[in-house]
Order: C-alpha cells, then sequence, then structure tokens
C-alpha cells in the first residue's frame, strides 16, 4: 500500500492511498458493507456514486458465512462481485458490541454469537487469519475497544491489552503474508493498527507511542461515539489527529456525522466509516444540500420535486418526493434502495467537495458554508 | 389499442398488442407492480429482463397513496418512472380477498381497508374512474369475484352482477375517455372486462355471451385459481380459450404457474399476471431449467456456479450459489433483488420462448421439453 499527501489547508490533508485494486482519494468515506453487502445497493451502484473503498465486518462474515467459505468461493471481491478495495475491521468492537456473555483473557475472547447463541472465540491470529482469508486489502488489528464510562485503571490495562494484540497481529500478518514480511509489497495487503485508552489524554498518548512503536501501515483511532459527550469527542479528535504519524493513513473509526466529520478532517484525519448514512435511508431519513429530510412527512404527499434540486443522484434525477413518500409508506424494497442511492450519493459529494476545498487550501471557508446542511432537519 | 395475431400453433396464438406506450409481443406475462413498483426491481431492471408491460393495483393505489395525488404527480408512468405500457387491475378481487366487512349491494361495495380499517366504497364508475387518473394503458372493468366453492345460485347472481358493472364501466369508460366514446382512439386507454360464472360451464357461457355483447377491447376469465382442484381449473381454462373472441386479447387472470400457463397457451390464452415469480424470489425459491431450486439449502454453501448456468441474467453472469445462499440467511436486500431479477428473467426467456415455439409451429413440442422444468424441485 502506497500513501501520498498531495495537498493540504490547514491540518485537513488531500491524499492518495494506492491499493492493488484501486485508488482511494482521501479524505475517504467507507459504505459499510457488513454481510458483504452494502444493504440495498448492487456493487454497480456503488461505482456509480463514486464508492473507491468499501468496508466489511469480519465478525459478521466468520459467524456467516464463514471466512472459509467466502476463501473457497474465491475471496471477498469475487464473493460480492466488488472489484474495488475492501477493509475489514477486526471483529474486535461486534465481539465488545454485539456478542452475550464474553470472557476476555490475554490470549483472546470468547463469545457467544448474537445470531444462535453458539460459542466461538477469536484471537489476535486468528482475526488476522480470518482476514487474510477473506482477501481484504486493509486490516485491522483486532483491539479491545474500551467502554464508556470506564474508570481510568480499566482503560489502562485495555490499552495495554490492545497493544499485546497489536503485536500479535504484526506478527500473524507478517508470517501469512505473501511477501513473508520481510519486506512487504508496495501493494500487497496493509495492516492498520487501533489506539485505545478510553476518554484520558495521557492514555491515549501511551497507546500511540507503543502502536506507532511497532509500526502499520496505518493507524486508526478507536472507541469514540461510544456514549461520550460530543465536547470531549471532539477534544479527543483534535488532540488525537496531529498525534498520529502525519506519513501514514488517519482512519477516525465508525464516526459518520457530517459535522463530526468535518471536525476530524480539519484535525488531519482520512478516512471515516459509519453505518448513518444507509441505516438513515432505510428509515426514510435522508441528507440534502438544505439538511436532513424525514421523507414521510405529509407535506411531501404531493410534491413532484426532486428530494434535492441540487443533486445529480440516479434517485433524484428520476423520482418525485411524492413517489419516494409513497414508497416509504408502503415499506416498498425500492424505498430503501433509492433512498440509499440518494444518500451515499450525497456523502460521496460531500467528501469530494471537501478534498476540492483542501486542494484550494479553503476548507475552513467551506466548513463555514456547511453549516446549514449539517444543524438543519426538516 | 391495436391487436393482431401473427402466428398460431393448433390454438396456442403468437400476437402484437400496440399501445400508445409501445408494443407486448404476446403471449406476455406482465409483473405485479402492486403499489407502482415491482417489488425490488428498477425499472431499468424491468427492461433489461425484457418487461414490456406490468401490472398494478388499483385497490392498492386507491387506498395509498390515492389515485388523485398520482394523478397530481403526471400519472402512474411519471410517478414510477416506468414509460412502457401498464394495466390496472379493477380493484374487484382486491376488495373481496383483502378487505374485511364488505357490503355488496347492486351499485357496488363497501369495504373496510386492509391498511388502518376505514371505510371506502368502490363501484364501477369509480373504478374505472380511478384507473384513468391513474393514467393505465388497459384498464379492467370492476367485478365481482365468485368465490369457491359457490353454489350455483350465488354464481349465478354473481355473473348477473358482473355483467351490470360491466355495462356501468364501458359507459364511464366512454364518458371519460378522451374521444368521448364515439370512435375510441386506436391507442386510446383500452377497456377488458372479465368473465365470471364460477365452476359452471354453462354460466361460463352466458357470461361469455353477456360480456361480449356488450364489447370491450379484450376479455379476462378471472374467479379462477381460487381454491379449486387443479383438474377443474384446466377444464375451464380448457374450454374458455376458445369461447372467448378470437381476434381480441384473452387475459387470464392471476395464474403463474409454469405448467398452468403452457396449458393456458395452448388453450389460445394471450396475457398472464402473476405474483409467484417476485413472491417466490423473497422466499429464496427460483425457478431454473432444471426446475425449482430452494437457494437456502446447505448443498448450495460452498458452491462457485452460477444459480442456472444456462442463464443470461444479470444474477447468473455476475454471483454465485454459495452468495446468493449468503445473502438469503443473512435476510439481506441483494437478495430480493438478485433473486427478483433473475425470476423475472426466468419468466420472460419461458415467454420468449413460447413464442418462438407458436411462430415454428412447434408449441406441443416445446411444451414436452419443458416437462422437467415445469415439475421438478430441488
Amino acid at each position: 500500500m502506497e500513501f501520498k499527501i498531495t495537498a493540504s489547508s490547514g491540518q485537513a490533508r488531500l491524499g492518495v492511498l494506492g491499493t492493488a485494486r484501486g485508488t482511494v482519494n482521501t479524505p475517504a468515506f467507507m459504505p459499510v458493507g457488513t454481510q458483504a453487502t452494502v444493504k440495498a445497493m448492487s456493487p454497480e451502484e456503488l461505482r456509480e456514486i463514486g464508492a473507491e473503498i468499501i468496508l466489511s465486518n469480519t465478525y459478521h462474515l466468520f459467524l456467516r458465512p464463514g471466512h472459509e467459505t467466502i476463501q473457497r468461493l474465491g475471496g471477498i471481491h469475487k464473493f460480492m462481485n466488488w472489484p474495488g478495495p475492501v477493509l475489514t475491521d477486526s471483529g474486535g468492537f461486534q465481539v465488545f458490541s454485539l456478542s452475550d456473555l464474553r470472557k476476555i483473557t490475554e490470549d483472546g475472547v470468547e463469545f457467544k454469537s448474537h445470531l444462535d447463541g453458539s460459542m466461538h472465540y477469536l484471537d489476535p491470529a486468528l482475526a488476522i487469519e480470518i482476514q487474510h482469508a477473506l482477501g481484504a486489502d486493509i486490516l485491522m488489528a483486532f483491539d479491545e475497544c474500551t467502554p464508556y464510562p470506564s474508570p481510568r485503571e480499566y482503560a489502562e490495562k485495555s490499552l495495554a491489552l490492545t497493544t499485546k494484540w497489536a503485536q500479535k497481529c504484526k506478527e500473524a500478518h507478517e508470517r501469512i503474508s505473501p511477501e513473508g514480511g520481510a519486506r512487504p509489497a508496495l501493494f500487497g495487503p496493509a495492516l492498520f493498527a487501533i489506539v485505545q485508552g478510553g476518554m484520558y489524554r495521557d492514555l491515549r498518548e501511551r497507546s500511540t507511542e507503543e502502536i506507532t512503536a511497532i509500526g502499520f501501515d496505518g493507524y486508526a483511532v478507536g472507541g469514540l461515539s461510544v456514549g461520550e459527550p460530543k465536547e470531549l469527542m471532539y477534544e479527543i479528535i483534535n488532540y488525537m489527529g496531529p498525534m498520529l504519524p502525519a506519513e501514514k493513513p488517519r482512519y477516525l473509526m465508525g464516526i459518520g456525522d457530517l459535522a463530526d466529520m468535518l471536525e476530524a478532517v480539519e484535525a488531519g484525519f482520512d478516512m471515516f466509516d459509519c453505518v448513518m448514512p444507509t441505516r438513515n435511508a432505510r428509515n426514510g431519513t435522508l441528507f440534502t444540500s438544505r439538511g436532513r429530510v424525514s421523507i414521510k412527512r405529509t407535506e411531501y404527499k404531493d410534491d413532484p420535486s426532486p428530494l434535492d434540486p441540487e443533486c445529480g443522484c440516479y434517485t433524484c434525477r428520476n423520482y418525485s418526493r411524492g413517489y419516494l413518500r409513497h414508497l416509504y409508506l408502503a415499506r416498498e424494497i425500492l424505498s430503501m434502495r433509492l433512498n440509499t442511492i440518494h444518500n451515499l450519493h450525497f456523502y460521496m459529494e460531500f467528501f469530494r467537495q471537501m478534498r476540492e476545498a483542501i486542494k484550494k487550501d479553503s476548507f475552513k471557508e467551506f466548513r463555514q458554508k456547511c453549516t446549514d446542511m449539517t444543524t438543519t432537519t426538516q
């Protein structure tokens, strides 16, 4: 993997991430394809809205259909007919948020599947093996996502475990990688590690020091947007951005609110993922240049205009608000399709505009202009 | 509307139906778009699989969003972004099958909405007004669908009511039609009427005589596949085909089993509609050249081959059985999309082959060859 910064505006960076399966322009938003499909979308539609990379979930694919099945079927790209780059998370977050009855030891986690209650075990080496079996382009190290609130003592122990596991992940990755780890290929699969440390600045610093000392292809910040106040999250985003190595991609995990991403790009983050555009779409909440719109509102019943007159997506080119409202109220599958296309197109366009603003060194001005869009709800 | 028979094979007919919005080759299958969307499909996908006409439901659109809303939004074609021909049923069947508490009088039916329990009223004139407001290309007369079993006396009264209502529908249609009814435009909206009569041959004959005496652009057979034994249905299909006027389209309503449609095409029917391909798709039952397949079966878990190696649809060109099984078990929206594309493509291809066989005057041979496909279930 190759990463180059090509421009900046304040701390905001414009970059290009080169992978074996194509180039990703950063700041980049990764649509979430939890179960090897971005809900309601075809791969062609993802291409059309401008997605360059998607995220998929190790935990979900490990449980169903199983990574070995996906490997036998030619890897995740062939499996889901998406030829572009795929980043897989490590499963850490889901083990801690979705499964019951988890038992953490120094070595790994035993947990109960949220699907059928069956018992499973994940550890750093296995998480990496699974991601290699899936054929991901960017792998994430297995971490413990520190809950909020956590006492300092717990956060400290937790970050130590994450460091230990990151080391094991790197060893497993080098063992499995085609190049044997001696000198990873320029475009071989990349491994990113995750900084934890809860809400404690000095622990975040310690985690960063330990993780960067091991050395990875990119660095992520985990354990945010877990219930903490927004001010605290912004404070951490702002000191974490510059704290991470400048020459590597910086990935802020799971945060996809427009205003939050503006804050994070301004702090120097490059990569984002979130279910917000896709989940909101299915729930009838749509992002527009004039703010959020709830499509079920009565005022749209006879409205012949497109959802967002300034939008050029398939949905806005071909369908009225009246039809979108009808489909939503009738719980039609096409409702979820058209809404998802629009929301993801909106996100992709938002990122394109962010990149344009960084290129023109006018990121602050761009952010100012977004105020209406990010705060209005109709 | 224009209808020409261009070839035949036994009683099976090859025809061309000309409408203002395009040509329909018959025998034709009409995908069902109940709520102004063929479930899980985009209009472009309908085009790609070769659909030339779709059916939509007056009852459903009357209740939600309301025909006046659709009219204000430019009519059903603009509303749903489908520029091709649309046939709307009259609502008769749904009033009798979906709603509670219906009260039938000589004039019309009062019924309770299946959506919210609100009371509504439909009569022949209103059913036609609604279909004109929707902007349908082919309208259906409002009938009473005789239940099974019905004593002869009930069926007799019911067919008399259907005749009376058909007359009223024609009057309403001529009043509303742009040409004022004096001389309907060649490509103006067409009105079909429905033959009832229960399971009684002489009543079916009487209904046919009465309905054809009024005179319509096409004739449909209703009140079949309502619980009667298959032998009885086949018997009725076989005498009803030749009984209907030869120079007009013959439409067998709501019957979409492959073997049943072969029987009906051989008896001289031209048009069909059924939710079977779309509903089965969503339930994971797929039609293939080797018979029906239940995609959830364990044997497909690691199967890299396409669902049907002989199929050229988008799904079979791009996805494995293993992936389709995974999507189905994960209840993903893409499962319903890919399965629906396949099943509808299969139906369209089946009809294309039927038309080819009629053209070559080899319909019986074609039907013979279909035995495996129509009887095998995997």
